[in-house]
């Protein structure tokens, strides 16, 4: 099977110029099919304060009432997707920006009230693994916005983890499918102090060892977890790295 | 050849959330291939005037500078075009939203500076048919915001007739293309007091003689000229009519 390369950044990388043009390089140099998905970030504050809608954020997410779902829909799918489309056809990279109504491409529910309302926040259902499939036949390069929707005709403020994480399962029947996770470091670190200090691979044996030792702890915990489970669902390899460094990070696989 | 419609709607329709779904009902009621081409309108200059940005227009058309391209890239791109593409979505219709840099959709080139600097304006200089074929070919449904870009990383506010022309001329060796421009009335009319007086047929000959004896007088004469040279670059047919009679209506094309 052809290889497949899905790219999570986040929200501050394609917010700042000179870092989105750092990944958008790294991003047209992978090679094989591809998809980016990139997050929101601190762009939908400014604008919802100039606009005068109020941001409340609860364990990290944003509460999104119907003036914060207008707003991260016209920044995440409007102004963050278009200018990543426009900059990647520059490049060479024939990209197609996506929402999760887009194409049907990813379906989510509201997330349910329970403590707290977060309003039109979205919980992942399943991506459309046949609907990318055909895209990437066509070359393209799907860029997605962390937006999907719930087939009642509902925008859906959504993680843009997840999403990769769903995208990347989606698509392991028709690729040979790597998971990639841009984060600040270049790599899971055995010593936090040392840059060098990348841990290469990690499976679920190695995982267990390095909580066990306090080598791994706090939010790498979760982030390791959810690597864990893409690839017990046959996505073949999860890397945690910065992305100048795409060839080089921690690689998450079942076994050695 | 499969049928397809190239259904073009102005910004004031899909502002009003009444009118929005009156076209959406029509527009998922089309049988065959379907393409729809959305204006921008006044969202656009209510968002900016909150965002502190100065809408200015000159010859009807908005100056654009970068302030204002993120503004309407932000409403055309986002807010409007992803909220049709979920309700589609939820009437049943596979919509993917489009800007003329997803997939390479359409290419235009920045307004050149005479007597009035546009800013980010966009003249439009083709539409990729191959592409538009083969997503229409997945079963999908493009949906299309006014906004082009010029292949070196930069968007540009574009007009939708123009827009909406292209896309239809260049599906014509595809397609049986009908291209559709909506506007407030049934149809063009002999009496512009009667809403019953539309008339069926316009060919060059008819086109000639109905601006002669003055039926036919200022802007409708470009619109129509528009559409008799999208008749002669093969479309078959261009109608002009109200978005709940598209089964009606004015039809321009080459001979009777």
């Amino acid at each position: 099977m052809e290889r497949l390369t899905v790219l999570k950044v986040g929200g501050a990388v394609v917010e700042d110029p000179a870092q989105l043009e750092d990944l958008l390089k790294s991003f047209t140099a992978v090679e094989g099919a591809k998809i980016l998905v990139h997050g929101g970030g601190r762009r939908a504050t400014k604008v919802a304060g100039e606009l005068g809608v109020e941001t409340q954020m609860v364990n990290g997410r944003r509460i999104t009432n119907r003036e914060m779902l207008d707003v991260v829909t016209m920044v995440y799918g409007g102004l963050v997707n278009k200018n990543i489309v426009a900059q990647l056809q520059a490049l060479g990279v024939n990209a197609i920006g996506l929402t999760g109504a887009d194409g049907n491409a990813i379906r989510a529910h509201k997330r349910p009230v329970k403590d707290v309302d977060y309003g039109f926040v979205g919980d992942v259902d399943e991506a459309n693994g046949a609907l990318l499939a055909k895209l990437l036949d066509c070359g393209l390069v799907p860029v997605v916005a962390p937006l999907t929707h719930d087939g009642q005709g509902n925008l859906l403020n959504t993680n843009a983890d997840t999403m990769a994480q769903t995208v990347a399962t989606a698509l392991v029947n028709y690729f040979d499918v790597t998971l990639v996770y841009s984060f600040e470091k270049k790599g899971v670190l055995r010593d936090a102090d040392d840059e060098n200090s990348v841990i290469e691979t990690i499976t679920h044996e190695d995982f267990k060892q390095l909580v066990a030792d306090g080598t791994i702890f706090e939010g790498m915990i979760p982030k390791i977890e959810n690597a864990l489970t893409a690839v017990d669902q046959g996505v073949k390899a999860v890397k945690i790295t910065r992305v100048d460094n795409l060839n080089g990070g921690t690689t998450i696989k079942a076994h050695n």
